[in-house]
């Protein structure tokens, strides 16, 4: 069996989760390419997986359903239809992201703080859709192995106390080899342009920098792995 | 004076160096927007400024001639035309780059190795052109603060035994705490899919390795900068 029209139902679904929309309210997303095919079903996340060729386990398809499929003119040979995955608790280190916008920053943060115990990503507003094909693409399978939550980083805050949050504005802060690694600890890491915003700068009472020279500024994925490497 | 016309052979000089071969032969770039004009100012880099409004040193276009010197449909409300930087004196600390292709993580590596003072890398071949439009926007000035050596890597590791060059493959390294910072000292990147190629590792003796939870990788970028920060 192979499925040939643009036109199955089926094809058309997996096509729809190209929107944010789409996969928020199925809370279905899509991976592309063996690796992450694999590492989904490792992780038991994957529903059904698709291939262009013949092959045990998966449905085939043909090259143009493929296309349609992940909306895009170059061929992918197999993909992978996966559930969100549901919430768990709290680790004891948080990487909260205030409006990390490039697909890029957001799949090396995710690569970081699984490498180096920070299991939970606290997603605020205006960050880049973390099921984006080129966020999960970046982040090479650490998506799987994470805990997101979706919250307005300020009131994150303000209902957790039992974190002791650092900001990385450039103001009031201490070296990171001064921080106090142990117990329940975040990081706020900002937008690519604007940093941290107003609103959440608000609620921070101190500020994390990492020594370097003068008038240097760093990546923000950069910066933040060096932060989680420093605070693991 | 303004520039109206889309054929005036000035226009069609900086629209030419959108290509990678012209910049090199011409020994020019361009980059895109105020931050990054005033950054080449101060660097002695800018030949000519031009921007879609009136503005004292600088050559006024219209918005039509500003996206076709650009190539792109956003409009940029001014560029610089800037000329390469001669080659200095080797920094103590190198960073020598493998074939990194994408330009975020070029322009990441490029703020890294000035924040911590590897002030020279080496570029190998099947890097991603550095007067690339993307790299430059990611780079955020660095490039002008760097110097920058065009070289295969193992040629370069061979005929410049005075660093000790560190690879970064997951085979027969040492911990990063472990390595002697002190003297001349190369940090050797490799491609983001396939690592440091077999020519360049055959040449190198030590790998260095960032601690972390097993069978996970970090992107790129992320490494070289917690390398270059913690050999810095």
């Amino acid at each position: 069996m192979i499925i040939t029209s643009l036109d199955n139902p089926k094809i058309k679904y997996l096509s729809s989760l190209n929107k944010a929309k789409e996969r928020k309210q199925e809370q279905k997303f899509i991976v592309e390419g063996k690796h992450l095919v694999d590492e989904a079903k490792k992780q038991n996340v994957l529903i059904e997986a698709y291939s262009i060729e013949e092959k045990e386990g998966y449905i085939q398809v043909t090259p143009s359903v493929m296309k349609k499929i992940t909306n895009t003119n170059t061929l992918v040979s197999e993909i992978g239809l996966c559930t969100m995955l549901d919430k768990k608790e709290l680790s004891n280190k948080l990487l909260l992201l205030d409006g990390v916008q490039d697909p890029g920053n957001m799949g090396a943060l995710m690569r970081s703080a699984k490498a180096f115990g920070f299991d939970t990503i606290i997603l605020g507003e205006g960050c880049v859709d973390i099921y984006n094909d080129k966020v999960i693409r970046s982040s090479q399978g650490a998506i799987f192995k994470l805990n997101f939550v979706t919250s307005n980083i300020k009131d994150f805050i303000l209902s957790h106390k039992e974190y002791k949050i650092y900001g990385t504005n450039v103001v009031n802060g201490i070296p990171m080899e001064d921080v106090m690694k142990e117990g329940h600890l975040g990081i706020v890491l900002g937008n690519e342009g604007n940093g941290i915003s107003k609103e959440t700068s608000s609620v921070i009472e101190k500020n994390v920098y990492i020594p370097m020279e003068d008038t240097e500024s760093l990546n923000v994925s950069v910066a933040g792995g060096i932060l989680m490497y420093y605070l693991r």
